[in-house]
């Protein structure tokens, strides 16, 4: 009996998002390298080798560690923090491991510290201006690349990029028009250095243009993660139905104030996280909910959405035509802002069937 | 070595935040029932027994489940879950257990379901609006007085609020301002029921009354929590000074982009929460960077602050004079926005010798 916040899977709508995507990456002759840091779950990630994923990518050594039980060729697509040489060295003997770069000290540091082989991406900025290097930063890209011919170990994978931009998104020809811009700029650096290095990959990942998008013309390889279990953010940037959504938290009601058509559940930022989405008419939320049905739930009930989140409590506002329907110890189903913040938090997921799969 | 984003708490602070709010309590004659959701920790509880501190706070039954290894008097400050009987009824057999009551269902189940006494504090609205009975419902209250005086395993203990909304004030002025109104309301209860209950207990809250205030006339409990470590938010809030705050997060630089004076920090949203303020001069800040000095930290550096948070990441924003004097693989030191979330984040606190602090 589910008795306090709970985070389900919907094992059916999750397994059909990664039939969607891996379709996609075959048809226009992509290798599927999904970003695991959604799910973070050995379980979940086996369902991906049923579509024939044999790589992943992951945003910690500590989730590179975890996945390396089965897994054996992984990429790490953050800035490589150097502080970890000892993981990346036990990692790297054991599999296939793919690091990324954007500056001299950390290959330097890495040339003179590796004790086996490792794959190098060389991040690009292509457009998100969080990490990466100037697309046009061609004089530190030919440093980088010298510096790792000449070393051992280190062996120049490809370029890669992340157009996270595309979640200030909020249709689908915006996310195409992020996806084309992204793309060009980092396909730039395939036809400089393709005659050089004939099978560099070009690696993109954000899960709205690889959702949106049907033109990989010049990709080697996409990185989506979110697209796992997708999420109302998603869905605004328009990545998604609402009925691909894979997520729900079950939440308990453990109030009701009438006169506000206001609900108490028990549900808060440690459940939910504290990311929020604006929306046109209802303002600022933090998860809308939805009815269960059978093994799964429907679309999201109109108006009826998380207003805030204290650290255990959540407000849920309610149409006053549906309140009385509502009663104290009743579960509701929200559908979270960010399936990733919320997975993370709840460590663990309940199929509909209420299995427990287990997490990083 | 510290090489991936750590928690760390400087003990002198936190015991010095201790002894503080326990002499205040004294020194007004008041029960001091400190809330644990901050540190959720039996190791910083046993600090407040040095202090006297007999009695405590949680924000729910698991938390209450944790705490009742080693205390025997505790009240969960959270609209009674009516699915947890089971919790309920095994705790109540243990120790003293006091829940929220707000409306007749609940305390109606729990007449029905309950084996052992337990205390009820009927939750007051005292200008928050989040949860509690108005005010003015006399006739809740007192439908719940009579159930209750009915029932032999509920014994009323009193009336407890919550002035939440004290945490959108920005001076101590208008902090005093809302605890005075807040405090008015709920002595109007006081007033009314004393005659009838002599013993019923006023409880209140929120750190910032508890930190700013000198006036409890008429409170018989106080229950803050946060004071313990403080954070970014208390001091905007005017609750406390920049060396109160008792927990820092040390962060690896893994990146530096020198055109936009930016640092990348491994160190995300599942480090710290995405918890924020608004600066009216730094605009929305998820953290503020301190100077590790001997085994504490200084004040903030003015104008480094983390500026954006995704799952791992946090760009730092730094002043362009002191731009090269941070290094990749350098840790950086990060005061929290909120240290509640940070702490339920990271699960372990380090002492500043690098001793361990289990969590629950």
């Amino acid at each position: 009996m589910i008795c306090v916040p709970t985070l389900f899977l919907d094992v059916k709508r999750c397994k059909k998002n990664i039939g969607k995507m891996a379709s996609k990456a075959k048809r226009h002759g992509l290798e599927f390298r999904p970003h695991a840091k959604t799910h973070q779950s050995l379980e979940v990630s086996r369902w991906f080798k049923e579509f024939g994923v044999t790589k992943l990518t992951v945003s910690s050594l500590k989730m590179a560690t975890y996945f390396a039980e089965e897994w054996d060729d992984i990429t790490v697509a953050f800035p490589t923090n150097i502080l970890e040489i000892k993981t990346i060295n036990q990692l790297s003997k054991k599999i296939k491991l793919n690091l990324c770069i954007e500056n001299i000290e950390v290959l330097e540091f890495l040339s003179e510290q590796l004790e086996h082989p490792i794959g190098i991406f060389l991040k690009i900025d292509i457009g998100y201006h969080r990490t990466g290097i100037d697309v046009d930063d061609i004089e530190l890209i030919n440093s980088l690349l010298l510096k790792m011919n000449k070393q051992k170990f280190l062996e120049f994978k490809g370029f890669l990029g992340h157009a996270g931009h595309s979640y200030k998104c909020r249709s689908r020809e915006a996310v195409e028009s992020v996806h084309q811009k992204s793309k060009e700029q980092i396909l730039l650096l395939k036809e400089r250095y393709k005659k050089q290095y004939p099978n560099l990959i070009i690696s993109l990942g954000d899960t709205p243009g690889c959702s949106v998008s049907e033109d990989f013309y010049g990709v080697d390889e996409i990185r989506p993660g979110n697209f796992v279990f997708y999420d109302l953010t998603q869905n605004i940037i328009g990545s998604n139905s609402l009925d691909e959504i894979a997520v729900a938290m079950a939440c308990p009601i453990v109030a009701k104030h009438k006169t506000r058509n206001e609900i108490i559940i028990y549900g808060g930022g440690i459940h939910f996280s504290k990311d929020r989405i604006e929306d046109p008419e209802d303002g600022i939320i933090f998860g809308r909910v939805v009815e269960k049905k059978n093994k799964t739930w429907g679309p999201y009930i109109p108006k009826m959405f998380v207003k805030s989140l204290s650290q255990e409590h959540g407000i849920v506002s309610v149409p006053e035509a549906i309140f009385d329907g509502y009663k104290i110890g009743d579960l509701i189903w929200v559908l979270p802002v960010h399936s990733c913040m919320a997975a993370d938090l709840m460590k663990k997921f309940y199929t509909t069937d209420e299995e427990v799969i287990s997490m990083m």
